[in-house]
């Protein structure tokens, strides 16, 4: 059901000016590699430690060798630092990330981290005997709105199986991953991805954008522009038949999911923001929001992180701004640029773009393009999904949503 | 002229949500104060040294009391840090500001800086002799495409008479002050301001914005979601009559101008981006812009770090993307926390807001809102102006802009 | 046997000219609390994830009651970032510390961070269903030379035990707790602590470090400007009978250690200083460093950020360089500033001391003087200790060091 | 009589193992040039903006090529920001530096700035024509105690016959340039300087440090771990004849000194540490230090943000607790890493040193060796003082220190 959502683009929705890589995702960029594990099930009411589960976790790899060998530059930025990245602070003095970037719900990055160093220690004899071991990278978004965040059901095959099976190519986009339970607008929101590519004589470069998104406050939602969540602020989804009796279950690891859309339940609309405790309630404008961005432009740390401040105009235009309790991160890496962790050498030939002109305008111009359209596409391709306690989100309602744009001068926007 | 073009609200453009304040202006925030001192002067060819001068400086006191003795809580936060902010290493280890806030063009920050010390021996003869000195705090963006910046034409009687004019009230926008020369996403800009005030039941505290803007690219302009600046990419001012013939001359200085618009003027347009190494020219996507954030809600310098970051989502909105050499900075101060010079306690009680749930919620959304209009209205109050070599910078259209806010479903806006 | 050996003080080596606080430690600072669990079993050749095991875990809680609804005024600084300490991000953002700050070694980081999860979940039934959850704040350094640190070996119960046996009055020091296996300047090293308390007319305020040593390169230990290290660069344990048949026991949970001393053990000096690749190795100058720093003066982030820069002089003040791979951090928090998880009212007197003058400069002197001290403690408390492939690495012999500072002119340094 | 006074490396104190470049001075790194305006004049009772002059300039240029179109990589770290260095947020954000580094007091920090922008506009005409100007890198401490500094004595041609007479070569040290009238631990400080060069087989880089000097409480003190200053708290130098009558004179520019070393002067001791508002006083724990460090080794910012992280150390062992109102700051470049200002390539092998093993260590040891010995020599070079109310500060007493290292078992230390 969700791979039948479109994606911005399929409805004609073109976010800036300079074109996109191949499958408009983040491994456009040479050699990354995204994969998924995504776990739904049970249903109805809470019982905490146990379930409904809607959660899971996602992995991107920046290339496919050693990754501990072979490490990356990285950069991790705060847009707004309430809530965890792990290895920050060591990506921040040495500049290079070592693993798996790992996407999942906040109260299982522990889990997941010890399952990155069990992944680690298994293809690494020498680290912790000889060298020193892996410190992982995972970051998060809370989705106990939905999930029993409780029962931290992210085990270590999860990890592994996100991990090993992190591919190339087209991205599965909305409710997965570490995106599954997620929440952005007050509508369901999940994993998107997006790229650009620039220009032949500007080096051709590639930037991707991949983003767990599970922010905002429906009114404040703007689509290119156009004030989509203002004008659906009291939407429903009972008004759309049927689409609330199927939660999308093509993905489910445990098929024993038991939906019961006949119960009294909860529905989402941002009538009463709940301006509360909540992080990452649905109806907050808290939540947070996580974007991995990647390039094969050659970035010294310094240059990432300009380049992962740019992600913050690409939030801002999709109308958030960065609620207190938002956790809102930009992990950047920069494929060509590896530091290898045993060397030989005094010096290396650190190939870095200069910071001149197009060049590097182009470069952040795709970071704010990619980023606006990772997290539409966030929007567009989660279905409705209903969670913990019968509670429901909504998917982005597209015929009503195509509408509006059409309506606000938007007429190349067209259904699929 | 430029007192008669309107400002955003006047033609129905409202952004956001929450209430401004009584003049909309950053001097709603109880005791701030702003002076302008605007030179204009000269025409046509640069003569570097001589003229012509389109320039000025801006003064913002965060109090009407003697800022040395009485330093409000400040921060200093750079978007991106091409430019320069002085003081701002002390601002961010010792958390306060110690006197106005000074804005003017890049290459006279040394000489606005030393009348500000002179201003301040003048005032405090115990400074230098049995205390330290004042370490002035002056930001900047170029003016270089319309003045004769090599010049260095603001001098130190003109920065007295910025800071001594300085009054609460309604606030000069457009081409004045600092903001004299500058050029917004290839319009005229300048100064502009807004503010918001909190409901009664979140503290009534008040957000004000003043942005000295000098930036963008001209396709990239957003008007409340609406692309003008696409819309708008072919346009020249020489299409509307009379408007180059007569460019702002009510607060010259000196009024010894000659005009020469039957030359062979060079007028802007967005046709050819001139990505070139010209920081601040016209042409380019780079520039900077200086935003200056005040409120009277208790914040310590780490909450005014917080609020000023969300400055950078109401830039965005605009359509900007942080051009690489965009000096993009914001300066924050909350006025009832002061630090006093001499102190004879141990400790005070440094009131402080709870960042919870709405309060803090409301503040950043009212920098949000207050930042993308306040910039705007530089914008919409700036007029065409001819600088050095007869180049030409239009003032945005306001009847073009009308109808294409209306065309794209904005029908609330209106000519005043 | 490990508490038989003298803290500094007692040799009649006193760093500095502020008094100590009652117990010389952290926990002078009122409300503190720390809490050690120490493991140590097996002995001889290193099975990877078997043993032999020499790690630990160390609690520190800022007061008594829940931290998590009462959170404390925390920073964390980095002072070579090449190492963890989660939730570091988040801490810079909000300013607060909401859990106890564990200490531990590299690789169970992440298991340690879930135990604490664990721990806070069983005591708040809301987080994770009404409200968020914590973050936990862990912190290591690398015990790979002595312990078997694939083998992860510090467990939920452990992590418990360290928690709920905290406790205030004095604190055990030396090779204990997340410092069991931890080396310091080629010698052993591990936990030590050190306090000092304000003048009244100050304030009467406390500073309390406790540090987690495993940093340095022998010939550069300085003990109160004495070249202690230079001179015992050759020294070997194997010159003093007795002390290496016989690793401190005392503390071991399980029983079931043999040792074998008679094997061709390696004995550390630092003849051939191992420039490597091995983080945290005994014979390099890298390794790492915790500091965790307390006070109840009233301090802001910002100000406990100062406080925590002064804490790199007293680390220099010992002979560190701060080595490449050494992740240096300091912890901070200010007991009597805390943050309410769940507040009803829009802002709160954050009381804080005044930069100026005398306090401020005590406060100051306090951190490196205690800092500096707690080091020394460490290595003074510290006993020989066999390790992972029957390593050795001796105690620092205090009779040697005793008559080395008597050499240098200390005549007040004696044998206790 | 200033160049007199020996260094300390001529009494026999080594600071370190690493051994030092030809001159031991920060023009060891080739290319580096340092110049000196010192201003000697007046003597009495202060005259507000009249006299006694005690001040001076000092411009530390990174190559001998156009600075600005061959901008050098660097970074500025603030150990404690309550100073001023000038144009630091564009080198925190583009990580290079484009004109030479100055180095003054801290009223005329504007004007030195000022006079830097006329330098450079004389020498580039496209500046403010067709690109944008040069953002001037300023640093300062403050000479108040013993100068006139509301006098902002130093003047354009000062500051351009400062950068003008830069060379490479042997350093003036003492109280010259920036450094004339400051005070270092109670006793006369100023200007110093030292290197350290690595082995040919880590590639014989070059690590300089230049040091202008203005912080310590005396009784702080210490030298190569002697505590000296506690040794000469009540140090007075009027028991040493002569001195205090013939102040420095050989590099006056103006000779029309009248010295009246008959009058009741005050004369410097630190029995009364005055710890009050008075930053840069001489009896008080506070002033600043301005640490510029070059090298000729391949870093990035980063990596000099890291290598500047360790002047921490060397400065904590000279006995610093880093004050609250010192302004310490670090100014780092690498030679090799030059940005042109006009560029027309994508890339530039940015090459790079590997942060592995024994090169970035001893690249940090260099660091605090040199940091360390470049205070000293700050010390052992200036001497005795008599400024503005015919206040002295007296120069470091040889005889007396020299007998003290003995004393503490320095036996190798020895009178030159």
């Amino acid at each position: 059901m969700t791979l039948k959502r479109p994606r911005a683009r399929d409805l004609g929705i073109k976010i800036g000016r300079i074109k996109t890589g191949r499958y408009n995702a983040i491994t456009d960029v040479a050699g990354v590699r995204v994969g998924h594990t995504t776990l739904i099930e049970g249903a109805g009411k809470l019982i905490p430690g146990t379930g409904p589960v809607r959660t899971g976790v996602t992995a991107i790899l920046p290339h496919g060798s050693d990754l501990f060998l072979e490490k990356v530059t990285g950069a991790v930025l705060a847009i707004n630092g309430f809530g965890e990245v792990t290895n920050a602070e060591q990506i921040h003095e040495m500049g290079c990330i070592e693993g798996p970037i790992m996407l999942t719900n906040s109260l299982n990055v522990a889990r997941v981290a010890d399952a990155v160093i069990d992944w680690s220690l298994d293809r690494n004899k020498a680290m912790g005997t000889e060298t020193w071991g892996i410190s992982p990278c995972v970051a998060e978004t809370n989705d106990m709105y939905l999930n029993d965040i409780r029962g931290r059901h992210v085990q270590r095959d999860h990890v592994f199986l996100a991990i090993d099976s992190a591919k190339g190519g087209p991205v599965e986009e909305g409710a997965v991953g570490g995106g599954t339970g997620m929440i952005c607008y007050d509508f369901k929101g999940g994993i998107g991805t997006a790229s650009r590519k620039l220009p032949d004589k500007l080096g051709g470069y590639t930037v991707g954008i991949l983003a767990q998104t599970n922010f905002g406050w429906r009114p404040q939602l703007m689509i290119d522009g156009v004030p989509i969540g203002r004008e659906l602020e009291q939407y429903k989804p009972v008004r759309r038949k049927g689409v609330i009796a199927s939660p999308s279950s093509s993905l489910r690891i445990n098929s024993a999911t038991k939906q019961s859309p006949t119960r009294n339940v909860e529905i989402a609309s941002s009538q009463k923001p709940l301006l509360a405790m909540t992080k990452g309630s649905r109806v907050t404008d808290s939540g947070s929001v996580i974007v991995v961005l990647a390039t094969d432009a050659p970035c010294s740390t310094r240059i990432l992180t300009r380049l992962a401040r740019r992600a913050q105009n690409g939030l801002a235009r999709t109308g958030s701004h960065t609620g207190n309790t938002s956790g809102d991160f930009v992990i950047a890496f920069s494929t060509p640029r590896r530091k290898k962790h045993f060397a030989d050498a005094l010096t290396y030939p650190a190939e870095q773009i200069i910071e001149q002109g197009d060049l590097i305008n182009y470069m952040f111009w795709a970071v704010v393009e990619a980023t606006e359209e990772a997290i539409l596409n966030s929007l567009f391709k989660a279905d409705t999904m209903i969670g913990r306690d019968d509670r429901i989100v909504p998917g982005l309602p597209i015929e009503e949503t195509v509408a509006l744009m059409n309506q606000y001068g938007r007429k190349q926007v067209h259904l699929p």
